[in-house]
């Protein structure tokens, strides 16, 4: 499977708008949990079916409803119902291969993001799609599979007079898209450590797998290119949607998020360049090591091969040779050799060849 | 034949909207289909003369009428005269190596794009010229040679009660740009497996067919760039036209489809920058493989061309030749020449030479 | 000479507007061809002087006055008089170093353009300037020579009832620079088919003049980019002049104009990136043969140097060397280098390298 | 640790706008100087609190204090609660992972700067946050450590008359990143010169370690380039804000200001760009070695190897071999080798091969 | 001295504004020039002291100041307070390692633009910096050292009925601009007419020295460039200002002072790209020559090396090694070795590696 379009192909003829999900299952049940709160309630639990948000939706309390799980088409149809979603919008969130975005639908603001992680066991860059609908007295949120990544979110939500507590939808919104983008930070530093330390090897040239691993880092710096660019675009789009949705008092707040991911698509460009510049590097030592060995062989073979020479003529058996009767012509044959050796090493002594 | 440019020379000097076909003619009859539909009734037919279409323009019904083979320059021209079109929109439409854009006339618009799929037989990707006139009550549709690629779309139209039954025209063209942005992803996708496939014999470095199959992909990439780029500014043009004929509820479906296609072009550079990366570490590849054959052969040549010229020496015919008269000298000489062996295997097993 | 810019130091100095030929005279005579028309009459004559053209200035058919030669000052002098030109113009007239530009001087737009074409001579790609004149009433053209490049819009002029003939000069105008422009498409045309024909010399890595080739065409292909890039800009600011010169019926024809200059920029560039594409792909060829190259010499010493290192054992002159004496010596000897040369093959075998 | 991304990871998942120190301690005591001058007085003194500087927030008179050392949370956050700053300014100011930026507050702007110098000890660019609050009447600056960067300007202040006396905070601040800009240009001067002096080291070719020094400025200067490029931003910014705060007779500072750091980010670019042409370079002189190694080998291998080869001919054993026989067959065999030798080094000259 | 930036150390920490020659003295005397004219009168004369130029300053007529050698910073310091000059503006003239720009400072516009040209004596291109102040009746300019190259004005300036005795300051203004752009251009076509006579030079592959001359004119383009580029936006700001300085029948004289800075600044790209180009060719041309010699080396080898080895065979002195008896086996033995030379060379040939 092309790991950069995921499973387009599924959809291919479909009415767009209609509910088809597109991926991988990634979770057996689908887990919908609901906190309702403001700054003297807090209501925190499962709900077993959407439909049972309903009442929540028109308080005046904040209401935030995350869903874990996308393989089933009629809780995400039901969510749309529910909560009066335009059809493309729950196409989009079935839909993981979304790149991120977002729609401003006047009464709801559409947000898709991928939430980026380091998998420990497959030490690969894992990536999954996050819906966010902010609407005036709602937020919902739509996860591939469950995370405790929201988790700090939640702690602060409980604790009581905390800014979270007594702001609106469009804080928890921001809350959760900041909460993705250090999670960005955070992988692209620890890549960024992993590119780093390449560095040694490079330089030592030894280790002939450092080529493919400065291939796939690059493919993952790529990858989370790929996901983080739009959603800064995103990002500093939101913040200049003057949507009656977003309060005065929480544009800082998005400024600040938007320094945060210019900072992530700033480091990942760097690494970029880095990586770009390793390979360089990498070539230039190999062709330094192939020079290396060319003079290891062109010094053994230029002292060598005109004493073999020598050697040789002093080996023909022709009757009449006559250096062969001399009683001193094997020492004096032997300082010619050591004087051409000698001449030999000291040329390339000069020509700085060792 | 030059591929990225087709066919100009046919016109060069011909006044600018003279009707001239440009191409390859690619079907032998021409075939005419009418499909005209709005909520309740659904009339679809093969007209045999463009002219019996007439009667379709006007009415309030949406009427689409799909037009196979452009070599008829007769046929294409009556269409024109019977849809009052431009003489430059008649002359683009024969015109098949057209640049995808999109010309507003007031009255219509009128849209070019390329059709691309990948053909099995011959393993390359080949690419229709599409033209999409959309006015009020009609849609024209211009396409080289038949296919099915429609086929879904006509489906959608035979269900009663589908969205494309109770919409207007913006929304069938809509669904036919739709179709064909669909049909890039699946093409890029395709290429991408193929692509993504090659880094092991990369990193292997055995298959020396391995560079001919990245250039090969390159030019399919940058092909397939070339037709896919203008169609996202003609598709981004479209949203921002403020036509009579595109409807406020089609604007989200066209910002769907504005996501769509950059999603494909933001793929296509993604698989040009693998395949860059690609050729480099390929180059790395073939410089570490040089540096092996070349330590193969240094080693070898640093080991046993000493010991030849050793063996030499006591080849020699000098009469006073000390060496030879003693009962151990041949012992000792093997000796020396295992020394000799050990030492430089000593050497170059410290340089990690092996 | 630099090619790049052409003759700047001949006028250093000078006074912006001095009227001074700046080009190498490529005609004899200069040659005035006026061409005087409406939908009911056609003048077509050669004029011996230009101030013969002064009584056609004002009357109300398209005047087109075509001027074949720049090295007479005074023609293009007494030209600049006679229709009220800007000084700066007739400079930049005679000015052949000139970039393609569009200047409005409100009674009349200045264009600058350059003629390209393919010398099947020289195999080279020759330009010269031309430079339009689009006034109300009058079109004058400079040339540097004559050429019968033109002569199919005289053809069309000739012709009765054609669309040119019930136009206004700004229609002329538009075809005299669509023709320029057909010529940059067939003239990239020709260079595109000669480098993709290269593939197939670079694939094989045989022809060493591939590389002088490539370059060859690179600086064809930069050529090109440099007259036809600003000659874009100019066709794009035309059509965005809000002149009352230019007509409204007229700007569908600059919008095909457009694309049709904006596809060759774009040629241009898919040539460019092919070309850096194929050098790069000749130097992996070119290091893949240096690794064959190589492998066959290290086969070949690998095998036969431990064979000769052998055969030189037995052939020292050692007075105790018991191998010597016995019967089967000889053959077992044979045998042993077989093994040797035989175990060295496997060894390469399994490393693939042939 | 990423050098590129610092301490992130220490702020996950806790609310924006808390109050925690992200970097390394590098200073023992939180040291806090005022300066309140008008053209009449000027204070200048150590203080222990930062609530102590109160009275002097309102006062006509410009006060600018300055505090060294972020880690004492609590001291930065009484600043920020003496002079009404927002919870993200105070946040940002502890954050010294922070990227350059200006964030107009309205009643007071807030400038985060990189100060970057060059440390003589461990011969590595070093740099520190340095946060600028512009009010009406006071100037807060924060450092990471105590340096005396700054004193020249407490120079200028001390200096009776000055135009610095009698202009307002919005010059002081201009002042004081003026400073910070004329640092950048002296380190990147001082990194520059090294760089240029690199070029001889890789004309040669000999020193190996050029390209570990190239790729190691390369990184210094991205590096440089990370902090500078979005202080070019921010200054610009500046320039634009249209505040209250910066008067107009400021804004011909802030525009040379502008054109400053523009050079500073120009010489940035040039010196990336002379790098990567070194790298070529570099990488053509090893090459360019390598040929001249392996003509040494060609030419000691193509000359002696064939005599060798001769000589062995004639040190064969066999019975019947004529030529060893005859007297004078020594000196023709002497002739035949020199004259072979002879014909091998002219051939070799006329390829000009030495 | 790093080449790039400029002396700044001298002024670091002063105050802005404060007067302090930045640069080399490269005059010994301050040389005052006084041009005053009208299309009735002209005076010329040398000025000892700059405040004689006091009347000049508010006469109707053009006033055109010169001042030669910017080390006297007391002469400087008079300029600026007789005709009124901005602390900016005079410190900018004294710093010569100002970047080129335009400054409105309502009343005069500054112009800072680098005046280059080839010294003959040093190989070298040399720049300088040249001042602009441009008011409503005069026209100071700030030249390094002397030199002839506003010659050609002065002398239009004399000329009776010359377009410049006409016009006001701006039109001269626009002239010394126009100058020394003229001889960026001749110093770019000087420069490019070296860099195209390297390519008979790269493709021989001889001269050695072919690397560092394309190094060093990538430099010498990357210097000019430097300063070329903002000088082009200076001109294109130049011609925004709407000031009331420069009246509108100057402007298409500043429309072609734009055409003929883009010329330039289009030409630099070219040769940077040509140069790029250039290194690569040679890069392949080297690569090449290296196939070339291994082919020497490996032919010879892979022909001589087998031969000796079975030459070896012989030269062995077992006691029964039966070939040694027959009669013809010296025959036989020159047979086979010849077959052995023959299939080789056939090989190669069929190879075709020569």
């Amino acid at each position: 499977m092309a790991r950069f379009l995921k499973n387009r192909e599924q959809v291919k003829g479909r009415s767009p708008g209609s509910l088809i999900f597109v991926g991988t299952q990634k979770v057996d049940k689908v887990n919908i949990r609901l906190i309702d709160y403001d700054d003297h309630h807090l209501i925190d639990q499962e709900l077993l079916d959407i439909n049972d948000a309903a009442p929540y939706k028109t308080t005046e309390a904040v209401t935030w409803i995350n869903i874990n799980g996308l393989h089933d088409e009629q809780s995400i149809g039901d969510a749309g119902r529910v909560f009066d979603l335009h059809p493309l919008v729950t196409e989009d969130i079935l839909n993981t291969g979304q790149r991120p975005k977002i729609d401003d639908y006047d009464s709801y603001i559409f947000i898709v993001l991928k939430m980026i992680r380091f998998d420990r066991q497959t030490q690969m860059i894992v990536n999954e799609q996050l819906s966010i609908v902010l609407a005036d007295t709602f937020v919902l949120t739509f996860q591939e599979q469950p995370g405790d990544v929201f988790e700090p979110v939640r702690e602060r939500i409980r604790r009581h007079k905390s800014r979270i507590r007594v702001s609106g939808t469009d804080y928890l919104a921001f809350t959760l898209m900041d909460t993705v983008v250090e999670n960005y930070i955070s992988v692209i530093e620890h890549l960024g450590e992993k590119i780093e330390d390449l560095e040694e090897d490079i330089l030592s040239g030894h280790d002939t797998a450092v080529m493919e691993k400065i291939h796939l880092f690059k493919r993952e710096i790529n990858y989370l290119r790929k996901s983080i660019r739009p959603a800064k675009e995103a990002v500093f789009q939101m913040a200049k949607l003057e949507s009656s949705l977003i309060h005065d008092k929480t544009l800082p707040f998005l400024k600040d998020l938007e320094d945060l991911i210019t900072h992530a698509t700033e480091a990942i460009d760097t690494y970029r360049d880095l990586l770009t510049d390793q390979l360089n590097i990498y070539n230039s030592v190999v062709a330094n090591k192939m020079n290396d060995i060319m003079k290891v062989l062109t010094i053994f073979a230029a002292i060598f091969i005109p004493l073999t020479f020598i050697a040789g003529i002093y080996g023909t058996n022709f009757e009449y040779l006559p250096e062969l009767r001399y009683k001193y012509s094997y020492f004096i044959f032997w300082g010619v050799l050591i004087a051409i050796a000698g001449a030999s090493l000291y040329y390339f002594k000069k020509k700085r060849w060792f």
